[in-house]
C-alpha cells in the first residue's frame, strides 16, 4: 500500500503522543487495498485494486520480522498465513491481518528506538489468509519453478500436479484429503471457486506457478467498471502517560467512487501531489530521500487531505496497568 | 550421496532388463548415509556421516520434481518431509524417503525417456521426517536470514523467537501448542532431545537459523569414534517383459568398521578410484565428462567392487497386471 500517507499519519499520531510526554510501549499499524463492503460480492471479499503481482509474491521476499514485547520474532513464509490478527474498523466490521515482511524497517524513522512492541500487517476480509494459506501451502505461488509440458494442461491438471493422487477418487476428493479440509469448509469452498480443478485449458507456457494463479485471479478478482475500491488503516499506540495506560486508535477508511477514481489512487496520488507542490512553494527545506516524518511534512499534508475527505477516526481509550 | 555408484547400479540393471527386452513402466531410486543398526543410539537413529550442511538445508534449493504416471509432479520445500514413501531394506527393516529435488535430471542419461514413473529419494529412519518437518515448519532450517541480538541468547531464546509466545505458560508449552502437537509424541520429543528450548547460551552471532541449528546438530549428532556408518541404497524397477509384469528390487547395504573407516568414503572413493584406474589402463574411451552410464565404465567397476565387499543384492517379483 501506498507508503506514504501510510508512513505520514503515524508520525503525525507518534510525535502528538510525545509531545504530550507520552511514552509509547506498542506500535501496530494495518493496511489494506480492498474493495468497499458493497463492492464485497464474492467469496474472498477481494478483488485486485492495486498491484496484482505483489498479492501472489506477498511474503515471499524473506521471513517476516517484527517486535513483540521486547523481543524479535521472526516467521517463515509457510506461516505467514496463520500467523493473523484480528482488527476491528469502526462502521466496517471485522478484518484480519498478516505480518509484513519486515516491521522494523521505520522503527528508527518513526523514533521508536525504544519501543516494546512493533508489528505492521496488510488487512484482508476475515476468511481471505486462510484460504490463500491453502494455495500456498500446495505450492501454487512458488514464483520461481518453470512448469513442464503446460501448454495442454487445464487448471485441474495444474493444481492436480501439486498433491498426492489417489488414481480411484476425483480431482475434488483427492484435494480435500490432502489438504486434510472438508469439502464444506469455506477455505476450501473459495478455492473451488476460483476454478482451480476446473477442466479449462489455461493456455500459458513456460510460466512459474505464481504466473498461473495469478492469471486466474485476473479472472476472477477483476474490479468491475462500477465497483468501489476501498483503502482502510488502522494505527494502535499504546503509550504511558501519568502513570496510566492508554491505546489510541486511529483509523482511516477511504472509499473509491467507481474502477477509474479509485481510493488508492486518491491515497498514492495525493500525498505525493500535496508533497510537490510544497516543494514547488518553497516550504520544504529538507533536501535527499525521505519518508514524510517530519512535521513540515506532514502538518500541512494531513490538513489539505482532509480538504478530499481523507479523514483519519481517533480514539482513546484507558487500558488497566499490568 | 555418491552420485557415483547410485548411477553406475542405476544404469547396469535398468540395461540388462532392456537387453532382455523388457520394457521399463517404473524406475524409483532411493539412498542415504546412514549409521549401522548398532550405532542407532540417539532418538532420531541418525548421526552426521556425511556433509552436515547438504542436511540442514536439504530441499532448500527449489520444488522438488518427479514423474508419477506419466504426469510431472511438483512438491514444495514446506510438504516435502510430509511427502515420503516407506522404503523395507531386507535384514535392515523400515526406512522412509523424502523426494530428492529433481528426479528428471537422470531420466534421459538413463534412458528411461519413455518411462511413466521415475522417483529419487534421500533414506531416513521411520520418524526422522515427521521431526524434521517439525523444524522446517518452525522455520529453524532457514539460511537467508541472519538473526538479531544473539550474541546473548539461549536455544530456548532462538527457538521461541519463531513461534507465537502465551507469557502465562513456559516454553515448552508454547511450542506444543503451535506445533499442534502431544508432549510424548516422538516427533515432539525429538526436537527436545536436541536440546532447543534448553537455556544454554549458543555463543554465535551474526548467524542464520540455520547455522544455529547446524551447530547444535554437529554437538549431538557427532559420529563417536566406534561409531559405523551404513551406506544404503535401493532400485526398484517396474517392467513389462513377454506381457507380464515385475518388479526388481536391488539393495545395497556397505557398513563402515569405525568414525576413520567409513562405508560412505569407501563408496564414494572407490568408484572414482577405479574409473581413474581404468582411465590409465586405456580401458576407457569416452572423453569428456560423463555419468557412468556407459557399460564400459559400471561392467568393470562393479566387478572390481565386489572385491570390496560392495555388493548388489537384487530380487525380482512377478506383478499382477492391472
Amino acid at each position: 500500500l501506498d507508503p506514504g500517507l501510510d508512513h505520514l499519519s503515524a508520525c503525525a499520531f507518534i510525535n502528538a503522543i510525545k509531545q504530550e510526554n507520552g511514552e509509547i510501549t506498542a506500535f501496530r499499524s494495518f493496511a489494506g487495498a480492498l474493495v468497499a463492503p458493497e463492492s464485497e460480492d464474492n467469496l474472498w471479499n477481494y478483488k485486485f485494486t492495486w498491484n496484482p503481482q505483489n498479492v501472489v509474491k506477498a511474503g515471499q521476499s524473506g521471513m517476516a520480522q517484527f517486535l513483540k514485547n521486547g523481543k524479535t520474532q521472526y516467521i517463515p513464509y509457510w506461516q505467514l498465513f496463520k500467523r493473523t490478527q484480528a482488527v476491528e474498523i469502526e462502521g466496517l466490521g471485522s478484518f484480519e491481518a498478516y505480518p509484513n515482511r519486515d516491521s522494523l524497517k521505520y522503527q528508527s524513522a518513526y523514533g521508536l528506538d525504544q519501543i516494546e512492541t512493533i508489528e505492521r500487517g496488510t488487512l484482508r476480509r476475515v476468511g481471505f489468509t486462510k484460504a490463500w494459506d491453502l494455495l500456498v501451502q500446495i505450492g501454487l505461488t512458488d514464483d520461481d519453478l518453470v512448469l513442464k509440458d503446460l501448454s495442454q494442461s487445464t487448471y485441474q491438471d495444474f493444481t492436480t500436479s501439486f498433491i498426492k493422487i489417489n488414481k480411484d477418487k476425483d480431482a475434488t476428493q483427492n484435494l480435500v484429503e490432502y489438504l486434510n479440509i472438508s469439502p464444506e469448509d469455506e477455505s476450501f469452498q473459495k478455492i473451488l471457486w476460483l476454478g482451480l480443478l476446473e477442466d479449462e485449458k489455461i493456455g500459458l507456457e513456460k510460466v512459474t506457478p505464481a504466473q498461473v494463479l495469478l492469471h486466474r485471479l485476473h479472472q476472477k478478482w477483476a474490479l468491475q467498471p462500477e465497483d468501489k475500491d476501498m483503502v482502510v488503516m488502522q494505527h494502535q499506540i499504546e503509550y504511558i502517560k501519568d502513570k496510566k495506560k492508554y491505546r489510541k486508535v486511529v483509523d482511516l477508511v477511504v472509499k473509491g467512487e467507481n474502477a477509474q477514481r479509485t481510493a488508492i489512487a486518491k491515497t498514492v496520488g495525493l500525498t505525493l501531489a500535496m508533497a510537490t507542490e510544497l516543494l514547488m512553494q518553497g516550504k520544504i527545506h529538507l533536501r535527499g530521500v525521505f519518508i514524510p516524518t517530519a512535521p513540515s511534512l506532514y502538518v500541512p499534508i494531513l490538513a489539505e487531505l482532509s480538504k478530499y475527505e481523507i479523514n483519519f477516526k481517533e480514539k482513546t481509550e484507558e487500558l488497566g496497568m499490568n
